[in-house]
Formats: structure tokens, C-alpha cells, sequence
């Protein structure tokens, strides 16, 4: 083979998978957005044979003998090629170890699940959803023993999300947080209660949309390039690449913050994805590294930045432009001290910033047993509601507003939690390091957006792929990931707040 | 080649095409659609290579000599089988005509058309679109002289979208058409004129989208098999198979009727294509046989059935309902006089039964000189407008309302407007046949298209393409077609409607 050839083949090859990802992304979108109720045994079929081929392409001996050439030719490659093809291979090596009739059902299995899910939780009924859930879950078993026949199955799980995550980093990590939440969650209680009774009242959905695509404009996302639509759960996807992405959000009618901080945090997500270099586009790399990191911008966002004082004083006349009879008898400090209430609750992507870990926590510890096998699908919701009164002090009064409340299992992402707590950890270290720099509480008060995008797509957005997300973590940290910089941000925050001692 | 395993490839190969297909339409639906603005050269980088993987499966060493094999054993097959073998030999044969750059850089072409002919139309710029259409229209020149080269390229263009017509009989449909319609139009012209003022309000699109919805129950239209969205354009398509089809429209603020009768246009078209037989999913004869065809449903419904005082006495309390204020004055014959007004017009989509023939007209004269070469991409503006002046007596303003309105030439579909006349043409003898079978003013006064929709299944719609269009035609109307059905049918309407003598 020659080497100039071998690596116009690789270009074409990516662009090829990109082809297929945007495809498949944009027929779950689609499912997702717009697409008619009855019609997702029709998206099934495609997606089966979408992603057979895709499989084909990524494994295929022309592929991998290509892909093994390069590996021989790494000094002639540029660091983007040196690096696709190890991700490839890896990857490869992975996929082969998983029959192709197992990869394609299962696929096949999600684009159902997630319709079933869909109706599961309108219609309250988990027994709908269990068979579904019990197949995933054995599918996820499985693969771990193809895949990584010497590891813990849940550990396969948790480093497909975060490159090297195990169950004893997470203990380590979750025992840090709940020494110092716990405590703090109990004084907390302990104090006067703030209000949050100005965020409801009657919004107007339309009045939302146009007040989410100010918000993602005051965010700096290119809307050329950035969607907004509406999703029973919120999400982002990239098409094709990172110069198309999608957010979702989904409209309260009682209450405008639900939807405000999700597309805070959706566009967390799409700040990131669109930040890749372009070099980057069409290619493996392209896009954020690992759910963690991806976390840690979307949740940077939506707390660190978008429940900040200084951005809430920011927004505040924006609020009240959009929704001036709502929010006649507000004041800027009414809506700060609302967004940032602390009371154990049910929903995780509503709940605030310092329980919100504990929810995390209930899912990690249901996952891990039911992926070791300790228990059944069939007693998740008995448990989920269990661990709710354990850790959070709260009835479930319902599967809807339980177990069935989020769409990752249904997704497959099972594994995929933890990062939510990392993602907020690392948040808060990348937070004090950008500090160091920029006046990021005077942007915030000015809604300019534009030192902290910069800040964070120099150190983290522009390299997409190229670094391992531990790498690209402590580079951008210049020092070792610490946990207790996340408390310590809480303790504080929620002192001044709460008025503790 | 043994037998049985040639046919599971067969299915095998329709299936993987279908998917391609659903990706490749759903990505168009989303530009046209829902898409950010700035990702259109994202879109054509996706298509481009899909088109190549499917051109490359569709005429692939392999699949000739399948087809070959079949073709072969033609006794043996089902009569399905047995025409998709048929029709996928010849589209292979005349796609293989083409090489294969070139087909892929037209679908490339053709998504940055769409998006430039949007903004073109947008900021009425025909220079900026000039260069493309060009091109578009040198492509199908070229691809004429590969495919057909002893056709004129004209007829070549013609009968891609109707199987046999030429510009011989095109000629002829239009001159007899003309001979009955100008002095209609003039008779009108010189008649007490009728008054659509009860049309014009302001409409608020939430309220025509839940009217755009009830007219496609009313209309038997299953609601979890085919969407709605919103275009520039209207325009149906289908996503995989007829399971899953989308219809469009465009909601004008101050005429409800025009998004009204857009619905029940794109309506019949969905109708159609959803009543393939299910047998025929996932196969290249799923849905519509040809354009002539798809218009005779989709005018059928629009004109004979939607604009006629059977259906409109229907309609009528459920539009009160939507809109009370707006049509508190209006009495069902006001609205029943008020969409069947004659005026010759600017737009197309607009225009009515008796003066629509016209507009299509201008563009089958200047699609047919532009492809001979007797006219200049450049010089099309002022011939469309010397030949609105001369056909309609209107004098165009500017070309967002002249040659850029339509979507079809940004789309490649040259040869596809004389489909729009002949259909309506079809579509009124197929009402005259099927008249002697149902009541169909009673089940249009009752709401009750059920008969009406049975009629359509049991004579076109469930054959998909498994007839060429001239005999499934035939043999509905059970005799040969005859354009003056279509005449008689328009000077009866509009002389009562006028008073005509």
C-alpha cells in the first residue's frame, strides 16, 4: 500500500461513517421531535440496516488492513491521523468482539425501547417498559463479557463514558462528595427556607421558545449552526459533524426555569460539539471526548455560570421582557435565590445543585447491582424508591416521576450517570482555573459570553478527540482533578445563601 | 444462482435501498424543515456520499447480475418480483448511463440549489440562483444525451416523470386545453365578478395548524403514519416506505385558504402514496407510479372534492369553529364562491381551477425552450414575464413572484409541471367513473370520504408502481383518457358559479 493513498482512503472512510452517523442521529431526532407516533417499527428497519452497514464499514477487512498499515506508519502521520487511527483500531477491536447480528438487534432493540419508554411513562406503567429494560441490561452484560472478559461488567460500562472510570474511582469519589454534602444538605434543612414561587406561573410555550433562542444567543451559539427543538427529555445530537448540531428542551407550562436551565445546559453540550476544530470535521474525532468532560461544559454552563448571581442580574430584564406580567413583583434577587432553592426532590434534571449529586448516586448504586446481577429489572422501581426515601428523604408517588423519569436506559446509556456528578466536579476546578485569568463574574454581569468560550475552547473544545479526556482534563486544570474544589464551591455558595453559620 | 436465495437477496437489496432512501429524504425534509440555516453544506456532504453508496448499490456488478439472473427465471417469480426486476433493470441500465462523479456532484448541486434558491427567492435575486439553475439545467441536458440520445432532451425530461409523454402530446393535451379554456376565461372576465374577501382576516398559525390537522382527519388521513410540518414550499414525501409519510405547508397570515387547500393537495398526495399495498413496503415500487398519477390524487382532492359546495357545506361550521371572528359574517356559499374565484394571477399554487393550466403552461414553454437551446438561463425572467403578460394578462412585479416562486427547478424537476395539468385532467374523469359507482356529493356533504378513499385504494393506490401509469390509468376509468372530461367538467362548475348563458 502507499502511504499518500492509504491516507486519502482514511479521510474517505471517515467521512463515510460521518455520512452514516448523521443519518442514523437525525432519524432518532427525528423520532424524537416531529416524527409520527406510529411510525417507529419504519425508523427500526432503516436503523437496523443503517447501522449493519455502518458496522460493515467500521470492521471490514479493507479496514482494518488500512487502518493496521497506518499504525506501522505513525511518524509520517499528522497528529489528527496518528490518533484516528489508534481510536479506530481500538474501537475496531472492541466492535469485532461483538457478533454483528447481536450489534444490529441491539440497535434495533433501542429505536423500540425508546418508543415503548416513551409511552411506559406517559402511561405510568413500568411492566410495559420492564421486558425492554431486562433485554438492555442483559445486552450490556453480554457485550462486557465479549468486550472485557476480565473486567467487572459495570467497569466495562462506566469506561465506555469515561475513558478509565471504575467502580472504585467512583466509591472513592461519590464517598467524597457525600462526606461533605450530607452535612451540608442537613444544615441547610435546618435553616429558613428560600421561595422559588416566582418561577411559576401561566408561560406561554411560544413566549419560552423565543426566550431559549435569546438565551442561546446571549450564550454565543452560532444559531446558524445550532437548533433548537422540543423533546419529551432534553438532549443534544451532532449531524454529520460539528457544524450542525441540535438541542432540545421541553416546555413547563407553570414554570419558564425548567426549560430556561435545560437549554442552558443543551447548550453546554453544543458549545462544545461546535467548538472542535474544523480540521476535526468529519472525522472520529470530531466532538466532545467523554460524557465527563461533556458534562463539565453543559453543567458549567447551566450552574456554575447560568445560577450565578452575576448572570441572573444579567438576564433578569430579559426575564421580565418575555414575561412581563409573571414577573411584575420580581426582583433579580427573588429569581436568584428561586433558582438556587435547595429541597430534596424527585426529578433529577430538575433538582438543584446540591442534591443533585444524590441522584446520580441512586442510579449508580441501582445499575451496579442489577449489571452484578444482585437485582432483578423487576425490583427497580420497589429499590429506586428505596434509595429515593434513603438518600433524599422522598416518597415516590409514582414510576412516571421515578423510575421511568429519564431516557438513558431506554438509550442504552447505562453507565452514563456518573458523569453528571464528575462532569459537575471537574466544572467547578475548571471554573477556579479560568479565574485565574479572566474577570469571568464581570462577563456574567455584562452577558458577555464570549473571554469564557474562548477560555474554554482553547483549552478544552478545540481538541475534540485528540486527547484522552484525563489528559485534556489535567492540562486544562494545570493541576491533578480534586473533588473537594466542587464542595468547597457549594459550601460556599450555599452559606451566603442559606445564611449558615 | 440458486432460485430462492436470489430472491432473498433480492428483498435484501430493495430493503437496504429503501433505507438509503429514508435517510437521503428525511435529511432533505430536515433542510427543508427544521434545519439551522448555516448547514446546508453540511447536508450536501452527507447526501453526496449516500448517493454514491447508493448509486454504487443500485447499479453494482453484483445487483446486475442478480437482476440478470432473475430476469431469467422471470416464470418462477411473483408478479411483484417480477416488476421490480423489470423497472430496476431499466433504471439501471439508464443509470448506468451516467457516470457516476457526475450523478453525485448533481445531488450535491442540487441541496445547494435548494439552498440558494430560498434565500434568492427571499431577497428576489434571480443573479444569485442564475448560476445553478444553469447548471441544472446542463446537467439534464447532458444526462438526456447519455440516457436518450436519440430522444430530444426535452422528451427525455417528460418522461421521467410520465412514462410515454412527449412534447407531441403534451402539444396536443395543452391545445385542446386551450381551445375550451380561453374563451371560458373570457366569458368569466366579462361576468359580475365574485368577491373572496370572506377568505382575507388575520389567522393566527397556531389555530390554522389545529384546522390543517382536523381537514387531514376529516379526510380519513391516518394521523400516526404521516406528519405535518411547515415549508416555504409544500411538498409529501416518504421516509422509508408508505408507514411513515410527511405532507408540509405554509401558513399565510391573512389567507387561511392558502394553507387550507396546500393540506388537502399534499393530503391526496399522501393518501396515495400510504395506500400502497403493504406487500410493496420496502421495495422500489412502493408508493406513487408516476407524477400524472400522484396529481390526479392530490388535485382531486384539492379541486374536485375540496372545492366543491358538497364538501364546503361541510367544512364550513368546523372553519367557524377554528376562526369564529374572522368568519362571523360569512355564510358557507360566500366561502364556497369565495375559493372557487377566477382571477389570472401571479402564483401558481394559488391560482384557480380554470386559469392554473396557464401558469403551467409559461413553465412547459420555457422549460422546453431552455432545454433546446432557443433560451438563456439568463433571459428566463423577462420570458416568463412577456409570458404572463401574454397567457394571463398580468404584468409581474418582480421574480420572487415570477420565475423564482417554485422550488421544482432548485429541485431538478424539469419536465415536472405538465404532471400538474394532466393530473387534474385525469382526475376529472376518474371522478366522473367513480361518480357512477358512490354518491359522492353525499359523502362529501356527510364528511364521509371513506367510499371515496376506498375507490382510490381499490383502483390506483394499492398497485404502487406494479402498473405502468397508461394502463393502471385505463383501466380505472375502465376507457381511454379524454382531456375534454376535464373541460366539460370546468365550464359546468363556472358557468353556474358565473351565470354564465
Amino acid at each position: 500500500m502507499e502511504l499518500n493513498e492509504a491516507r486519502e482512503q482514511l479521510k474517505r472512510l471517515q467521512a463515510k461513517m460521518s455520512a452514516f452517523g448523521h443519518a442514523m442521529a437525525l432519524i432518532y431526532y427525528d423520532g424524537a421531535t416531529t416524527a409520527p407516533k406510529g411510525t417507529a417499527a419504519n425508523r427500526g428497519q432503516t436503523l437496523g440496516i443503517l447501522s449493519e452497514e455502518n458496522y460493515r464499514l467500521a470492521t471490514g477487512e479493507d479496514t482494518v488492513t488500512l487502518l493496521e498499515y497506518l499504525d506501522t506508519q505513525k511518524e509520517a502521520l499528522t497528529e489528527t491521523e496518528a490518533r484516528i487511527v489508534e481510536v479506530a483500531l481500538k474501537d475496531i477491536r472492541e466492535m469485532k468482539k461483538i457478533p454483528m447480528e447481536e450489534y444490529v438487534a441491539y440497535e434495533q432493540l433501542l429505536v423500540e425501547a425508546d418508543d415503548v419508554w416513551h409511552t411506559a411513562k406517559e402511561t405510568d406503567d413500568f411492566e410495559l417498559f420492564r421486558p425492554l429494560l431486562e433485554k438492555i441490561f442483559d445486552y450490556q452484560i453480554k457485550f462486557a463479557s465479549y468486550c472485557a472478559p476480565d473486567k467487572h461488567p459495570y467497569d466495562y460500562c462506566l469506561d465506555k463514558y469515561e475513558d478509565g472510570l471504575t467502580m472504585e474511582k467512583c466509591d472513592a469519589f461519590f464517598a467524597a462528595l457525600r462526606s461533605r454534602l450530607v452535612p451540608l444538605i442537613q444544615r441547610i434543612g435546618a435553616a429558613e427556607p428560600l421561595s422559588d414561587r416566582c418561577l411559576y406561573g401561566d408561560f406561554d410555550e411560544g413566549k419560552q421558545e423565543a426566550f431559549a433562542r435569546a438565551l442561546m444567543e446571549t450564550m454565543g451559539i452560532d444559531m446558524a449552526h445550532c437548533g433548537l427543538g422540543m423533546t419529551e427529555h432534553p438532549f443534544t445530537t451532532s449531524l454529520g459533524s460539528h457544524h450542525d448540531v441540535r438541542i432540545t428542551t421541553n416546555y413547563q407550562r407553570d414554570n419558564f426555569a425548567s426549560s430556561m436551565f435545560s437549554v442552558i445546559h443543551e447548550g453546554g453540550h453544543a458549545l462544545y460539539d461546535m467548538g472542535s476544530a474544523d480540521e476535526l470535521a468529519y472525522t472520529l474525532l470530531d466532538g466532545g471526548v467523554s460524557m465527563g468532560i461533556h458534562e463539565s461544559q453543559s453543567r458549567f454552563y447551566e450552574n456554575l455560570l447560568g445560577r450565578s448571581r452575576s448572570f441572573i442580574s444579567y438576564i433578569y430584564p430579559k426575564i421580565k421582557e418575555c414575561f412581563p406580567e409573571e414577573m411584575a413583583s420580581c426582583t433579580a434577587e427573588d429569581v436568584y435565590r428561586a433558582v438556587n432553592v435547595v429541597t430534596p426532590s424527585l426529578i433529577r434534571t430538575e433538582a438543584d445543585e446540591v442534591t443533585y449529586c444524590l441522584h446520580v448516586m441512586v442510579r449508580y448504586e441501582l445499575e451496579k447491582r442489577v449489571i452484578s446481577g444482585e437485582l432483578a429489572v423487576k425490583d427497580l422501581p420497589a429499590e429506586w424508591n428505596r434509595l429515593y426515601k434513603e438518600y433524599l428523604g422522598v416518597d415516590v408517588p409514582c414510576d412516571r416521576e421515578g423510575v421511568l423519569q429519564d431516557s438513558h436506559w431506554s438509550g442504552g446509556g447505562i453507565g452514563y450517570f456518573p458523569s453528571y456528578a464528575l462532569g459537575s466536579a471537574y466544572g467547578a476546578q475548571l471554573l477556579r482555573r479560568m479565574k485565574q485569568e479572566i474577570d469571568v463574574e464581570a462577563c456574567l454581569a455584562e452577558g458577555n459570553f464570549a473571554p469564557i468560550n474562548e477560555w474554554n475552547r482553547k483549552h478544552i473544545w478545540t481538541f475534540g478527540c485528540l486527547k484522552k479526556p484525563g489528559v485534556l482534563l489535567t492540562e486544562a486544570l494545570g493541576e491533578e482533578f480534586d473533588p473537594y474544589v466542587y464542595t468547597d464551591y457549594l459550601e460556599k455558595k450555599y452559606s451566603e445563601l442559606y445564611g449558615l453559620a
